[in-house]
């Protein structure tokens, strides 16, 4: 489940409309954080994982970051596993300040604590080896995981990740370079702690690189608000019936009729029912047809 | 000049020894902010603009991202334009939240204020024009700016950015759209609101971007620290002296002995006034060896 809050949809019991001007960004804070929690508690029997999309808190300052603090500390109190959205890249020296930031101490810590402690993040691979470097090194001292960009499910996408030469694209490059970046990495499970993110709404490229990442997991974005169905998503699951995590962010937690709906938590609760029951059906489908040696 | 401090650098003033172990990180949040204050105060007559990197407050947690807040408010109170060093880059609705976080209201926002204005950040080019267009639009209301990360001067950049055919590099296809981006966005000085990170470490490169993004200000990383020389900067430069900022971060505020150096602070403007007088000398050199139809 994604939680991409957007203030404009939050439950208006959640609203404090009579908060002074100076308040605004404490009062929008609070709202986000009290409303994901209680998404989050309607949601955890259902669920493994909640991925929680930073730039909404961001945008609302200090206050809202304490409020994403908050909110990853809650999900993980319930048991959930917690993926950081936050697509962060840069060199090496900056990059290692963002994974003590999210995944766990490195180094001169300032104290054994991470502020924004999450499971997993997403990485921005820009800068290449060096700038992941931080992150893998949180994958091998503090068992956290990695989901590195490699095909996005945004329209424009294509302008960088493509090319008209698809052995030239760049999101191949990069998820060769996945693949190298996780073999250190793979555990009993068969399975890499260095993740790709790749998108349910560009299924051939999906399935290609489902073949060539056999021991990654994927992190599919675009299920649901976004565009893709559970036939397009289930291509990003091994044989196996693992190997990929299915992100529904919009079309979970904003699911009820606006912020006025008062039957808003079972519109979600519903919401989620009904997508695990989509995408196991989808993915079951996909099995069963499964030609041998598909992997 | 580059604001990054390293927490472990910083001069001693700063510190609380003292601090109980739950305040660390509000403890070490004041003394980034009261250091980067105090290096503004020292520079701001002989720097134009300041580039604050965010990943050094983010690993502080909230308390870290209201010291930016703050460095940020200082910095343009004292005149100076303010980068800010974020890197962000996301899928379009995403992006427009970081928009608004760091540049300017679009759309529904909480309220007019913007939580970390800067007059410019750094973005990632990974998803597109689509993940690009919310900060465009930023540019366009709010009379703001943008880096577009093109060629970053770490020594891995090139696992990504580079090709073994020179036309297909990721850089050049990223330059490309930012010539396109910006093209809407040229001001009556000839140059554009949208610039590029281009890295001073990568000579030649830098050499042919210079040629073919005549409009575009280039933000140099890499003088210093990172190893590039005045020299190798100056081919940012286009023959009207103008587009390019060369920053320098480490090479000026930890240009001590340490945090227990009392001279800190002449360290500093003895270190700014060097790096000016360098890259003034190397670009004097460049204009004047100009050859005929340079831009």
């Amino acid at each position: 489940m994604g939680l991409d809050p957007r203030l404009e949809f939050v439950p208006s019991e959640f609203r404090n409309a009579t908060a002074a001007q100076r308040d605004k960004f404490a009062e929008a804070a609070n709202a986000l954080r009290e409303f994901s929690k209680v998404v989050i508690e309607i949601v955890s029997p259902q669920v493994p994982a909640v991925k929680v999309q930073i730039a909404f808190f961001e945008a609302l300052g200090w206050q809202g970051m304490a409020a994403y603090q908050d909110v990853l500390k809650c999900a993980r109190e319930r048991g959930l596993l917690v993926i950081g959205d936050i697509k962060r890249g840069d060199i090496g020296t900056t990059a290692e300040a963002y994974a003590r930031a999210h995944l766990g101490p490195l180094g001169n810590h300032v104290c054994g604590c991470v502020p924004f402690e999450a499971d997993a993040v997403t990485v921005n691979p820009y800068f290449g080896s060096e700038g992941v470097e931080p992150f893998l090194r949180a994958c091998r001292e503090h068992g956290k995981g990695i989901f590195v960009l490699v095909r996005t499910s945004n329209p424009s996408a294509q302008d960088v990740q493509a090319s008209e030469k698809h052995d030239e694209a760049l999101f191949l490059r990069v998820a060769r370079l996945v693949g190298q970046w996780g073999r250190a990495l793979i555990g009993l499970s068969g399975y890499s702690s260095v993740g790709a993110v790749v998108a349910g709404t560009a299924r051939p490229e999906a399935e290609h690189l489902r073949r060539i990442l056999p021991h990654t997991w994927f992190l599919v974005p675009g299920y649901g608000a976004q565009g893709a169905t559970a036939h397009d998503v289930a291509v990003c699951f091994n044989s196996d019936g693992l190997g990929a995590v299915v992100n529904s962010s919009r079309g979970i937690i904003h699911a009820y009729q606006g912020p006025n709906d008062p039957n808003w938590r079972q519109r979600i609760d519903q919401a989620v029912r009904q997508a695990k029951a989509d995408l196991a059906a989808a993915v079951e489908q996909r099995l069963a047809g499964a030609k041998p040696g598909w992997s």
